[in-house]
């Protein structure tokens, strides 16, 4: 049989031993477990970036794996511990928002985590991702279910859905979050091109869309105005420009050059994509 | 049978592929070793810094764990490559003060790496942690004992033992780490809740302290007076306070910030915990 | 059977889930592999410095070993994605240079990696590391062969040769690269300290030469001269020297410092080891 995958996210940086000390816990509990790190450098309390990495990421982990995150500025408040469990894969972490992007195509099943049989024996007010969160992903990974763990909860908190509305000649939507590149990742999509047609499934809700991929795109931030590329390299140098990222959202880019730096935009700057057809 | 685990702490940073060749290395000796990472950017040559770190993991490994610690200014000179275990876990390193601060409470075993067997066939001047430490973590991993190595030594190099003096009234310590969140390690400790009181059972040597936990407690770092509180969000926002961390030192804390950049305060910076009981 | 060690280097950095959604990706195809990071701070599109630590790193890991390398500034263009066989490891990435110094002596074996059951399902345009690359690398630690992944190519594109001229009086190089302590690797080498002797076997030709230990070595950077010293502690406190670092190349350095911000020089600076028989 294939060893769990336990994928870790978290604001825990790389400086100290945080992480390496979730993972000695966890291995005390679940000796044969994959341990796959996605990033420790989210910002200090960055939800809403934590939460948009872990949906990035889940969409091509494999199906069972387990997704450990604590970005978890709440510790040690009334904000509660769950299991979240979503399509085949099972999230752990607190209860902040950091999974509110899985749920908008997955009706997600939702545990309190509270028993305190699937706890650290020992227990701080400050470090849950050793004392709570590893261990309940280390027996998740043994096969403990979510009922196993405290009671069902009816649902999470969520952060704002990031817009994203569509009509007959635009899409309209915003900035949610940039890479190492500068590469600004936007709320509109997800995006896919098949035979002649770009199509955008939204990501957030039902809405849809199919495009001739001929047509005349363009996108609006700030009052400037960019084309819409299929490929990095085709974009001009120095020049920016949108296109469809390998998570299907519209990001916009520059040819081997920061996009962020150059457009000095942040999360929540609207961004739209209009089209005509010729 | 569980996959022995090699924790790896050094100061090799992340840009070059230092740590990912010791890892090499190890796998060619003991391919079915469970690598951790605690960190790799202690700062370069601070032995101080990586005593604390590796301390601070110590704690929550598996029984049998081997930590492989490399923060080596003096490679190549006469400094002893050594072989360190305490309780029952096992250290590989150089012996320059890096294991000092796991001595306190246990008695270790030493032993010296010389045996040429248990090396790398090349050797270099420059690159121990690949030569003789990451094949002897490797060897420990396959059984080999101590004294295969080479032969045992009656003791270490060690660094000053932090302060710490418990009194009736006031225990007496210093600032001794940080973490990336700003929150200051003290020397204070180990305290631990139970019931009504908090107990200080001294981590550096024999003395023991009971203290009525609604006592009025009082901290003391360059004459400014702060609380103490039991988690971070107890602390009014932008108010310093001192809590009992998940090491079970005192720690210095603020409400989502930096309580180091507030106080601008550095190791050995004297810390101190007053109380009266009411 | 040992599980194979796929061995990752990218420019992906570690605030994105990059590096992990490839490792996830790996999972899926071949679960039992072992991962092992090189390192991700590879300067974003720096292909001479992947180059160099690839070659680097390959030094010291297990026959069979596979290299995943993925510095791709040219993701999407027309450049090549190669199975490139060397000796008795296999690096996967684009052919860009990329494998550029592991060619010098030894006979490589390639294949372009064409063939779609080979790929991911779905594909971008911009993240072959996921899409094209990760699972070739998956593919091969099963047991792939290169002929199955596409086409056998002629040759590969290639970054110039670093300079290295030996005579009877000198070597005359260039530095290459640095490390996170500021040590400068030089073109100089690969250099062995055996007996009496100090042997350099040209690591980019056939060239040789070997010379007295004893002999007065004497390294010259932008008219300042160095000494060459056999470890990091005999130079003296402040002094520049040169040694023969654990690649065999000659490095130069400071005792506890930084060589490169000292001596303020780059990559391409030409670096002259003269001596003379006493």
């Amino acid at each position: 049989m294939n060893p769990k995958i336990i994928a870790l996210l978290t604001d825990f940086g790389i400086d100290d031993p945080y992480v390496g000390i979730m993972k000695g816990v966890i291995s005390r509990i679940a000796p044969t477990v994959e341990l796959i790190d996605l990033t420790h450098l989210v910002p200090p309390a960055d939800i809403q970036r934590g939460a948009f990495l872990l949906w990035q990421a889940s969409l091509d982990f494999p199906l069972g794996t387990i997704f450990l995150a604590v970005v978890d500025p709440g510790v040690g408040t009334s904000r509660k511990a769950i299991y979240f469990q979503c399509g085949d894969k099972i999230f752990i972490g607190p209860d902040n928002g950091l999974f509110s992007y899985l749920t908008y195509k997955e009706e997600p099943s939702i545990w309190e985590l509270t028993n305190p049989e699937l706890r650290l024996g020992k227990s701080s007010s400050t470090f849950h991702g050793r004392d709570i969160f590893a261990p309940a992903a280390a027996y998740a990974a043994l096969g403990t279910a979510g009922a196993e763990f405290g009671q069902q909860l009816a649902g999470i908190t969520q952060l704002p859905v990031p817009t994203l509305h569509l009509d007959k000649r635009k899409a309209v939507g915003e900035i949610i979050s940039s890479d190492r590149f500068g590469n600004l990742f936007t709320s509109l999509g997800q995006f896919s091109y098949q035979g002649d047609y770009l199509t955008c499934s939204s990501w957030v809700d039902s809405q849809a869309v199919q495009l001739n991929r001929q047509a005349d795109f363009m996108i609006e931030i700030n009052q400037e105005r960019f084309s819409l590329r299929e490929t990095f390299n085709s974009i001009p140098p120095g020049d920016i420009a949108g296109l469809v990222g390998s998570t299907g959202l519209l990001e916009i880019s520059t040819n081997q050059g920061s996009a962020r730096d150059i457009l000095n935009v942040d999360r929540g700057t609207p961004v739209i994509l209009g089209w005509q057809e010729e």
